[in-house]
């Protein structure tokens, strides 16, 4: 076994290949290191300079005069074995090879190279991150191989990514909905390290409370599903499969040099090891959302609120096909709306369609807290619209929320639905959505995560709600 | 029959209840005639006022000097009885009613007085709209509900919605992407006047290209099922269903006192009948966005560009689930990149990832290009991403545009996927979201749809592909 602490906190890091060209990726690995604060020392190699980016450059890495942890290679493909084997001699304990146009390619020579670079590491003992892959992105350690990931906040999720674009396009997006990464790993075409000891080394590690995979292939079907099942026993690990169908099948296999399985197979055996698993992207983010901001969902009895009309009626049918329940309003809530002298207390449904009211005897607010104080409900939802009439144009997100007080759900998990909406460059200015903007950080910040539909709100519940079904069934 | 015209297009209206109490209806409707400028007379009619909004008000209908095609009711139901007995007098043709609390709320008193409304209508030749509705939204007549409906523009989609908090939030986001309407109605208890009616009036309107349709349950489904047949036939008919689960057929009943009917049978019969059938509300105005930007799709080949990595694998796993077929790249497009010196033309797949490019011998519009003039697509899909490194800061949407010149595929069909990300206030100003504004104007004034997601892209092309092969089946 790999001390994957080596891996993952190095000491001190070579870029082979380092560059002063800004357009290549010895330059950007390098770039990236020195602005997202590496703490460890870092050394450019590359025997064309005698610096990179104002460090010291070396000739090889047997000249770097102290020792090196870890080595991020930027050279060619065809360069890799000699590199490793000048990396053995300085001991180095692991290589991340974002060097490509190995396997992928679906070149047999480039396979027979990429077996040839795995017999020289195995030989010395070096363990490989990809090749074909982007590394690491650990934000605490300053670590990060893109300079679009966000720069200081350290968070409790794991990203373990087949793909480097994923890796960075999620991570830089979940940070929009206030989610943050204690690492990410773009691990590539696996040849050495797979995404079972990935896996492993987040399962342990305490400041991750949530993992996220995207998995084009499995390495090690056997270990995958029993590290899956032992760590999800702990904490939530969502997955996205990328390759699914016959078409993506055939782009895995030319992006990383995976065998996609079986869909359905898969999906179904994945699920009972306890993944939560992902149709896309924005889905894959919402499962984290979901399983970040609130307490176990303990159940799928939902309590819809807001909206009005067609939408109301449209909420109960996408919350219903999501697999939620959207129960009638229980006799003992109806009384007590009765008892409060509601005058549509007979009439009232769930969703609470508030435009029937007849006057102002049930507040908004009143009714959520309502609905969460009741115990036949395990979750409630609340459908924001955007302000839109001329009236509320004095309106503030403040207003806004104050209009439910959904902090009041507590400790209900809760959720709201703040609608996007596709503008164009003449809405850019518009009033109304700079309110929708501010609540959203309102509701982030009061701990109430958001969903853009009500349809990925109630997938994202469905699904985590089995999960932690699952859970209670293997404890 | 009903003259529909003297519906569509009236002379005068007068709108009974009108009041200057901004919180009342009465005053809202009579507001937005004026606000929105109304071409024919408007009579308010309340014996409380002398004036309305600077309009002289009559105490009642038959004070009304001149004649009066259509009456707006804001009175209460009790008073509606009355009420139609002295338009009756004044030979009024069609009224509407906003007016509610009649069947909708359940109540045996409310559900005998709207059957009494009804005699009164049919004994007297009145078309009624409504009750417990909006009415209508005529932009080039200057007729709107609500003050947040476009003002000026007049388009060419007519929307027939049984609930008129939906149809307002329809027109006012179809807007955002640039859809304008010819009419919106909403119509609600279809007490009289139905959806087969106002199917009709816009299957003969040659202002009306595409039809969409909120449905919560259907009067009479036989007279549906041939008139969606015969106007399918002639334009998309689309329509998104209140009402498909056990818990949306309670809210509907509560909502529009409509029975709604079994989701799977109804859905295989709308479709037998040539309709596209939504999921949701942002599926509608996708399906809408579609049949209005883009020529008729006659297949569902697609060639899928941009993106990179995990983006293309899974954009092929999306299109595939949604339906399309993501085509293997053909040998004859194959063989064209082999001519042009593309290094990669033997690994380069569909999706494109561009990211294997080595270097600049196959521009991102030159593949595009290629794609949308090879015979075995039908459809084209550009997945743009956000900017978001920093070397990007100076870029434009022009650039952005011109990156793949979409334009360059007509005439065959092609779409635009450009992210939303629900941000926060932290990202308002953000510069990367400014050009993705721009770039969403600047595609829709080219013609070109854009769509948040891919998979919200592929289903609606799917569902509109799926449709034309229906017509050309009927025709």
């Amino acid at each position: 076994m790999t001390n994957m602490e080596e891996l993952f906190k190095p000491q001190s890091i070579a870029v082979m290949g380092a560059s002063n060209n800004p357009n290549s990726s010895g330059n950007r690995f390098m770039a990236c290191l020195i602005d997202y604060g590496y703490e460890g020392t870092i050394y450019p190699v590359n025997p064309k300079y005698q610096e990179v980016l104002g460090r010291t450059c070396y000739p090889g890495i047997k000249d770097i005069p102290g020792t090196v942890d870890y080595v991020i290679s930027a050279v060619s493909a065809p360069l890799v074995p000699a590199m490793l084997e000048e990396c053995a001699l300085k001991q180095v304990k692991a290589v991340h090879l974002f060097t490509g146009r190995f396997s992928e390619t679906g070149r047999p020579e480039a396979v027979k190279l990429e077996q040839e670079v795995l017999a020289i590491a195995k030989r010395h003992g070096i363990r490989l991150i990809g090749p074909n892959c982007m590394g690491l992105y650990i934000p605490r350690l300053g670590m990060s191989f893109s300079d679009a990931m966000p720069h200081v906040k350290s968070g409790n999720i794991g990203l373990i990514s087949q793909s480097g674009q994923a890796a960075e396009e999620i991570v830089r997006t979940a940070a929009l909905r206030e989610l943050y990464f204690s690492a990410a790993i773009s691990y590539g075409n696996a040849l050495d390290l797979n995404e079972c000891d990935y896996m492993e080394y987040f399962s342990d590690d305490p400041n991750t409370k949530i993992i996220l995979m995207y998995l084009e292939g499995l390495r090690d079907g056997r270990r995958f599903f029993d590290v899956l099942r032992k760590t999800a026993a702990q904490k939530p690990v969502i997955i996205l499969k990328g390759g699914r169908g016959a078409s993506g099948a055939r782009a895995v296999a030319s992006h990383t040099a995976s065998l996609a399985g079986s869909e359905q197979v898969l999906e179904c055996v994945l699920a009972q090891a306890g993944a939560i698993l992902a149709d896309n992207t924005e889905e894959f983010i919402d499962l984290a959302v979901t399983c970040h901001y609130l307490p176990p969902i303990n159940g799928t009895r939902i309590g819809v609120s807001g909206g009005a009309g067609g939408t109301s009626v449209l909420a109960a049918d996408l919350c219903e096909k999501a697999g939620l329940d959207v129960i009638p309003i229980p006799d003992d809530l109806r009384e007590e709306l009765k008892q409060r002298g509601v005058s549509v207390w007979d009439w009232i449904g769930n969703p609470v369609d508030y435009s029937i009211r007849e006057n102002d005897d049930l507040s908004y607010a009143d009714m959520v807290q309502i609905l969460a104080r009741n115990e036949n409900f395990d979750l409630i939802m609340v459908v924001f619209g955007e302000p839109h009439h001329e009236h509320q144009k004095n309106t503030t997100a403040d207003d806004y929320i104050n209009q439910y007080r959904m902090e009041n759900c507590r400790p209900k998990p809760a959720m709201a639905i703040v609608p996007e909406r596709g503008t164009g460059i003449d809405h850019y200015d518009d009033w109304n959505w700079k309110i929708i903007y501010e609540l959203r950080s309102k509701l982030l910040a009061s701990g109430i995560p958001h969903y853009p539909t009500i349809n990925r709100a109630a997938v994202a519940a469905r699904k985590v709600a089995e999960y932690f079904r699952w859970k209670k069934s293997v404890l």
